[in-house]
């Protein structure tokens, strides 16, 4: 039997400034990918999350981004890689000092944003997070992008490897997520999505939006609560993979191979 | 025989912004307490600290203070209890992250500047610093101001204390240390440094400047590395200490009664 | 015939964190006071605000707050009067920076959050503030809580000061503001607001809740246009001020006497 | 007779955190680029810069960096135009804020650090930079690197541009300025310095290390305060070229053409 992993990003307010749908996003995933203050996410609003995921059954991660509020984590920074290393590991750190009052604990890291896609093709900065991660806990799972330097990096690293494909981005030629520079970025209607996952699921790949088949094994699916469209896309899709036999699992119980 | 800790903040600087003189104070006291990043203390500096820690078989703790570069956590902020819980807890699961890296861990939390001097008349303020440590890990200390809110904070929340005195800091008619605003608030001179602590632990009591006895047992001696005076005031402090039969130890070392 | 301001907030945005209804409220107001990059907005979002503005002729100040994002300036900090002074001068000057390439210019200022709740009481912060925008343009209008210290200290700097009444905040027995801490510090019923506006033209007072009244002379009503009822309770309060034979007019325009 | 200006970066502390030599570098240059709150410079530090200039007699400019703290403004971010240009803008305005109470204005504009390096190369970074001194006032001079693309900008722009080499920075073979990542990126020893800026000035051109020219006229050398050796090296540079028979001017005394 099939099983897999649905995840999105949480915790991404910040005091008085309000992101996101939490409440109602966990209600549809297996796995929370918590902000940890450097893009978002204050300390009330992480533990608030954690506390929401706990309710939901859902397994918490640190979701680690660069320190820019401004630019929400998604503007490219240039930083040395042993800076990149501590940051990562004092984000995962910080998350889990919140998760201690839950009774929770990180068991998965996802980047964010710039950094996600900096590390996606950057060998460099692949291996800091790896190291940030693993100097934390070598059980934390490192969801990667599929096809990217972090999957290499991961294994690399003897990390338990999580490879991530996007139930609302669009996919080009060269394996990775379409950039939010174009407008067929985001995928905002939900038969779309659902094909896409179901197509990737059947064909063991990600598939571009011009047909280019990138044979890999996918173990995570992931969602963004934050769009207008997000939670109902994502249960569709949800409802569509249980009617098709699939199995959800929290990261931690997912077979990783 | 009678035992006692030395420490000292350390970790203040921030990027290129460089404050204290770690590697010397170091080498003169048991336990480090190490800035988290909101006050001072980037990721990576926080990593040498602890680094240079280890080195100098000194036991770490976290010093978390006001989220205020600008004013290095010396001015007060009203914030309210959750969120201060919260921000501890926080502050010392990151440096928890950190330290992982060099195979260390929290053992002890000391509050910073303004906070510190907030939560010492202030029951709400040092209730929140105690259930923020105490949800993190309830074998962490609590470094406490000698009769202060924090030390009945701590003791209620069931953790150790570990009330402290400062060798370079004077003392006024509330049992308080001198504000930083009055002149004599510091100690620049050793030998009045060493006549204070000395006077202190024969006593058993902190000693005001005009006189006044306020009895209590002190665990551990604060000192400031940053201070032009600072290593060479604690170093003849120590050396007079050991002179004396007095045994120094790390904080999880202390029996803490 | 008799003129009156009014008066929002806006510009609180920041980077991807969006706050309040500027194009809405921008409608109905005469005078925008617009976020700094302290507690709330960044430079695009106070040029988007200025851009407004000018489109809808309403006349701009600036709405200098605490450094602090978290808190969104709703935090009481203590800092030095020269700091406070020169806090207040970069952030006239930042937005008057920004206003330049639209051919605008500050006109007034007036203070957010917990800086405005503590220079109301705070002779101190009062009068820092007011040193701060004489510094930078002696023209530059000075909105002040009517009753507050900060009249005062306008008037002894030679600042024209606007002395302000709010349409949807309730004023307790000192004369101040309600607490947010408390449940009816928020008027969002129309007919309140409108009721208390007109009793204190009338009465030329302020007036407590008890009924206490404050016998001042209001130049400008403050609104907020972030909370939900905002706009529609200001459009009511607007339009009855018209048909009672009022003229609004900006703040530059106004006769402060 | 030749004139010429020299330039160095100042208020670069930020709070408790000490950099730079302000008073010592300001008795040697005659225009000083003062750090403006995003990279260093908190309100009150640029009030001290501004006032020390002024007693001093050097002209005053901003010195805008990336809103980044703990990269020191040294890390190349992806941002864009827009932003950009109303961050410089900010700046601007905010430094002219603090230099009115000293009866000041911001005569020049020089990028700081990375945001220097990267509009060097790139058009569209040049142009913001370009765009946002423009909007705040026409008359600032932009500062720019020899052969740099804000050369170009700024003259697109109808900007004067007063072209900048610097004292203690070795060229490589493309013109630019050797990569700090290189350890013969800084001069430290005077002679070398004091050669380097002869020959620039007597060829009409800057030099590479490895001899090659790039001919262009030179308006002003900029050096570094920081550095350990800094003052010593401007200042034996600055007694050599007077006793050349060239003239030190402010930057809004020099003629830019």
């Amino acid at each position: 039997m099939t099983t897999i992993n649905i995840n999105a990003d949480m915790g991404e307010s910040y005091g008085r400034f309000k992101v996101g749908n939490d409440e109602a996003i966990l209600k549809v995933i297996n796995s929370a990918s918590i902000a940890c203050g450097f893009h978002a996410g204050d300390p009330t609003v992480m533990a608030n999350a954690v506390r929401l995921a706990k309710e939901n059954k859902v397994s918490i991660g640190a979701h680690p981004g660069f320190n820019d509020l401004w630019g929400f984590g998604r503007r490219q920074i240039q930083m040395n890689a042993k800076d990149l290393e501590y940051m990562i590991s004092y984000q995962i750190g910080a998350l889990n000092g919140i998760a201690a009052a839950f009774g929770m604990k990180v068991t998965h890291v996802k980047p964010h944003g710039a950094l996600n896609n900096m590390a996606h093709v950057d060998a460099e900065y692949a291996n800091a997070i790896a190291r940030g991660i693993k100097a934390v806990d070598r059980d934390i799972i490192f969801v990667a992008n599929v096809l990217s330097e972090m999957v290499k990096a991961g294994r690399e690293q003897g990390l338990r490897v999580a490879q991530e494909a996007y139930i609302d981005r669009t996919y080009d030629d060269t394996g990775a997520m379409t950039s939010r520079k174009f407008p067929d970025a985001m995928i905002h209607d939900k038969q779309q999505a659902l094909n896409q996952v179901l197509s990737f699921l059947n064909e063991g790949a990600v598939i571009s939006k011009s047909g280019k088949k990138f044979p890999t094994r996918i173990h995570t699916l992931c969602c963004h609560g934050d769009e207008g469209t997000g939670v109902e896309v994502v249960s569709a899709v949800r409802d569509a993979l249980v009617k098709n036999g699939i199995e959800l699992k929290t990261l931690p119980e997912m077979e990783l191979s």
